[in-house]
């Protein structure tokens, strides 16, 4: 009963990769969609997966497109929607992968949509060959300034969210904030749930843009087309800022390594509730109710001046967003939605709190009286 | 029409494993299986899956191993056979594990048995909560020197071997010579495959230990008890070389971006081979075949000198293993074969042939020609 013998392994992997904000994504002009990395346009038969309101949309202008190049494509649309979040759908993709005889790399398929059709096609790239690069042109306000910089994919399983999922990093995400122009206001407005986050825990120059513009740019879709902001642009503002502020945290943290993560802010309590809330939730309405609830926490806790709490508040009522739901007000759910995100977390609770608008510090010891006082004062607002 | 923004990302990802060979790993004195990378043994229950044929043969000894020193551990048997390698079964894994509430580290699951076992367990382990580390016992021959130091994992997917998968290596394997000493003899032969070929692509040396001790290593199950070779321990010798080679390769090309790799020497033609045979084939069984065909082709291009080539054809004799199957007959099945290897290998044909026992060459101008007088030599054989 001893050791023989014994091999150490090492190995790094180096990944890069691309962000583009562009115009005129679509017009045949603009080569972007095609100039695509390790691909070679005329190789073989590629796909492009759109979700079914992206096809009702711009299913037409998106084949105008490659046709116009005479750019071998086949079309794939996954209907939306949360629910369609499952690794059925991904063998799907997979399967039509399969059968186009995609390559190992060079032929990369392209994911047009929401964060649903961004999840089932990065993980069906993932898991196609052990791993096949694709492109992401996502069509959502939440998908281009949260999921455009993320290495992330995954499907719902079992209850969970993303309880099944990779890392597994898209070359190239090509943004067009045109698309926001044509999305509900809900939508926009649920999108600027993930920028408030960014704005909270690190970029209180993006917060006073959201005090000053919030109305307008969820009226405006971030396309910074009314007299009120034409010597602003905030719009642009917006986007740039979040999408660097992800960037940031990112880069330095990809595979999630360390799990002291402050953009995990407002997602601690908010998955159950996302989960189970009906009529549902868009993911960054959620998160925007997530996010005041920890603020709530922050609060009497002393960590957060009253003052900042109330501009936060108000944030998000001119946003449009709902500050809370009856489930913040169920301290046993809470409770049972902490203890998952605890073990997600490696049993650490490494729960940001704000200390400050732009500002965080992560504790350890939140107790169940401290859930239960914060949600009795949260179903009061 | 212009860009607006752009960001790119640059991250770095290290991974470190060890493959450790040990004696006794199923004596309670032995610690190994308890001591766990990031594991708390007394922290939660965690998972061992076994395949039918282990728990059969070693179940209760496992159970053992783990009672005696009261550690939480739950069980899970999976069927053996190649046709079990698939997605249905990792989800099973994945169920498994959520209902177990396994965390992101500190509870890896344990794979003990064959490459099945291992290759859905290392997939479950892949997804879930996007990726937990795992503990790998193999069990077979062809585990413990092929798939020890492998970080991939993958299912059969649309009659393809191992269409879906991915690269997750496990941060510890354990080994014990010990469970070969139970196989049937097929299957130390067919292990006795993926050694040839590792011998034949870099290491003379293992190649002259199987010419010399082949019968006696594959009696012997490489326990080296016998009174031919007790001052020589040639089992020790081959399973040292065979994981020494293979990590050596892997190390330097983990999640295969270079794909000149010599190690899918024999890899080529066999796959097709393997997944429609019947009476099946194993996998070593086809490699070794799938190595003498491209000993052919190398022949024939007088890249390998005739005396090498026989000393490679007694070698597959004198340890049982078949030198080709009818399938290798069929020229037309080949070329399928070889086409979708090259889609695999991102449409170059990166063909390694041996120009002497020991060492390769990179091809890429085969011809349909060639592969069909090779057809007819191996058909002969």
């Amino acid at each position: 009963m001893k050791d023989i013998s014994h091999w150490v392994l090492r190995a790094s992997q180096d990944v890069r990769f691309e962000v583009v904000e562009t115009t005129g994504l679509l017009d045949p002009q603009n080569p972007r969609l095609r100039q695509l990395p390790g691909g070679d346009e005329t190789r073989a038969q590629r796909l492009t997966v759109l979700d079914e309101v992206v096809d009702d949309l711009f299913g037409s202008r998106i084949r105008d497109y490659f046709d116009s190049t005479s750019t071998p494509m086949s079309y794939m649309t996954v209907p939306a929607g949360d629910e369609q979040k499952t690794i059925e759908n991904v063998l799907r993709i997979a399967s039509r992968l399969n059968e186009l005889g995609t390559e190992r790399s060079g032929t990369p398929p392209i994911a047009v949509g929401g964060g649903v059709v961004q999840d089932v096609v990065g993980m069906a790239a993932a898991l196609y060959r052990r791993g096949i690069p694709y492109v992401r042109v996502p069509t959502t306000l939440l998908g281009q300034i949260d999921g455009s910089v993320s290495a992330k994919n995954g499907v719902n399983f079992e209850g969970y969210r993303n309880r099944l999922g990779t890392f597994h990093p898209s070359p190239l995400t090509l943004i067009d904030r045109a698309f926001i122009a044509t999305l509900p206001e809900r939508q926009v407005r649920s999108g600027m749930g993930e920028v408030l986050k960014m704005a909270l825990i690190k970029d209180p120059e993006l917060f006073r843009l959201l005090e000053e513009f919030g109305p307008v740019l969820v009226q405006e879709r971030l396309q910074d087309t009314g007299p009120l902001t034409h010597d602003r642009k905030p719009g642009h503002e917006v986007m740039h800022r979040a999408i660097t502020g992800m960037a940031e945290e990112l880069e330095k943290n990809l595979w999630e390594k360390n799990l002291l993560r402050i953009v995990d802010y407002g997602h601690t309590f908010s998955p159950v509730v996302e989960m189970r809330s009906l009529p549902v939730l868009y993911h960054g309405e959620a998160v925007a109710m997530g996010s005041l609830f920890c603020a709530t926490l922050a609060l009497n806790r002393q960590l957060l001046p009253q003052s900042d709490f109330d501009r936060i508040v108000n944030c998000i009522h001119s946003l449009g967003l709902r500050p809370t739901h009856e489930m913040f007000g169920d301290a046993d759910l809470l409770k049972t939605a902490f203890a998952d995100t605890v073990r997600h977390r490696g049993g650490a609770q490494h729960l940001a709190l704000l200390t400050g608008i732009g500002s965080t510090v992560f504790v350890e010891d939140l107790t169940d009286k401290e859930i239960e006082l914060a949600s009795q004062m949260v179903g009061k607002l």
